[in-house]
């Protein structure tokens, strides 16, 4: 008898913010393995009878290896279980979903993906903003601020990165964003784009805040914060934007 | 007495992939805007005696001009209603959002805006696949395959769109690919780069097909749909790829 496993996005951290098809799969499964993101008011909709286990590895804290997480993953499925495996936003978007899929696979462990709302398209719904526009903002890209080695990668495109005519997304960027700031100003784009930090996006703790990429280092450098933060650069809507 | 306005992201067409916010405005509103992608299933969960309005603007086919859309918009909440405006996929990317957004701001109406599930994560999810991958996939961008025009851009940033390391989502671009694809191979990303191609992501039309991107532009070619095609190319989880 053999389980299954169903990666369900469960958003940004707004509980309102799951779909439909989280909410159900949530009420269903036997099981749900969870990140430190996707816990709290979330996991009210796992059954009472549900086993709930945290398998957190929020940046800064010792969390439990990835090859355990599979380990876990597929033991619990191999009981015949249904379960959840709960990801934070989008899973597909910096998840680390690829080691575990892998580790289903070489058990034999069917599974689904269910997608979700990513972190960026939350940050730029709370700032009233969209995250493309007509002519100035064409291309919208992605990146995580920390590679496996916890640090900036080395090899970055920075034509990519550097266009002022991109909204881009840095994830988890708080680290190592000075580093990449400047890398993007000896690479031409100007130190007065315009940038949006976002914090605990659509939880209570939500923050949002305005600046430029010049300005940025220094003001993540005084921030406290543990709720993980979401940098956004580019021809943003200005005009629109919180101070 | 003024009314409002929740732009609602739809998803990208699944019932299911609505989030409970969305499922709770469209319960609660006096009236609906809706583009054609959001229709059918997705309407059923507004309100019985709400009117529901159609301004679909569906490539290929005539529709209204996003000037009357952002005026019917703006009418609508001048009588008090709460509206939705609900948008396919994340009202944020590449929803045009911003016209109407300027719109209401000019006639002094208030407005949130609800992020959603984007295609290219449900194209990704549908496919089993994840969109970023650490090490071979750390950059993650979406461009349109035609701007105000109809056409692809005159303008691209061929480093960042022909960059082997990043996962490149293409959003309605059946008709402009064979053009973006000679410039990418130019530009030297290899011609066997993967490329999937999604049709109707999350709908009972659903189809995906994994190609190469050298292969792609006859495919496009030979290819008869209405539904929306999406394309992903770049260093996708190849072995998991559907044929």
């Amino acid at each position: 008898m053999s389980g299954f496993v169903s990666f369900v996005s469960s958003g940004p951290g707004d509980p309102e913010l799951l779909t439909v098809k989280a909410v159900k799969l949530l009420g269903a499964a036997d099981a749900v393995l969870f990140d430190d993101l996707s816990s709290g008011p979330i996991l009210t909709h796992a059954r009472k009878d549900a086993d709930l286990v945290g398998v957190g590895k929020r940046a800064g804290r010792p969390s439990p290896r990835q090859d355990h997480v599979s380990q876990l993953l597929v033991e619990y499925a191999a009981t015949g279980a249904h379960v959840v495996r709960l990801k934070s936003g989008d899973s597909g978007v910096f998840g680390r979903l690829e080691e575990e899929i892998t580790a289903l696979r070489q058990a034999g462990i069917g599974f689904e993906i269910v997608p979700g709302v990513t972190a960026a398209s939350a940050a730029a719904a709370a700032a009233n903003i969209p995250l493309t526009r007509r002519l100035t903002a064409r291309r919208l890209q992605f990146i995580t601020g920390h590679d496996v080695t916890g640090g900036l990668p080395e090899e970055l495109n920075m034509a990519a990165l550097a266009d002022p005519e991109a909204t881009t997304v840095v994830y988890m960027g708080k680290r190592t964003f000075a580093a990449l700031a400047e890398r993007l100003l000896v690479a031409g784009l100007p130190p007065e784009t315009h940038a949006l930090i976002a914090l605990g996006v659509s939880t209570p703790d939500q923050s949002l805040s305005c600046h430029t990429v010049g300005e940025l280092p220094e003001v993540l450098r005084a921030m406290e914060t543990k709720a993980p933060v979401l940098i956004l650069y580019g021809p943003l809507a200005d005009e629109d934007l919180p101070r």
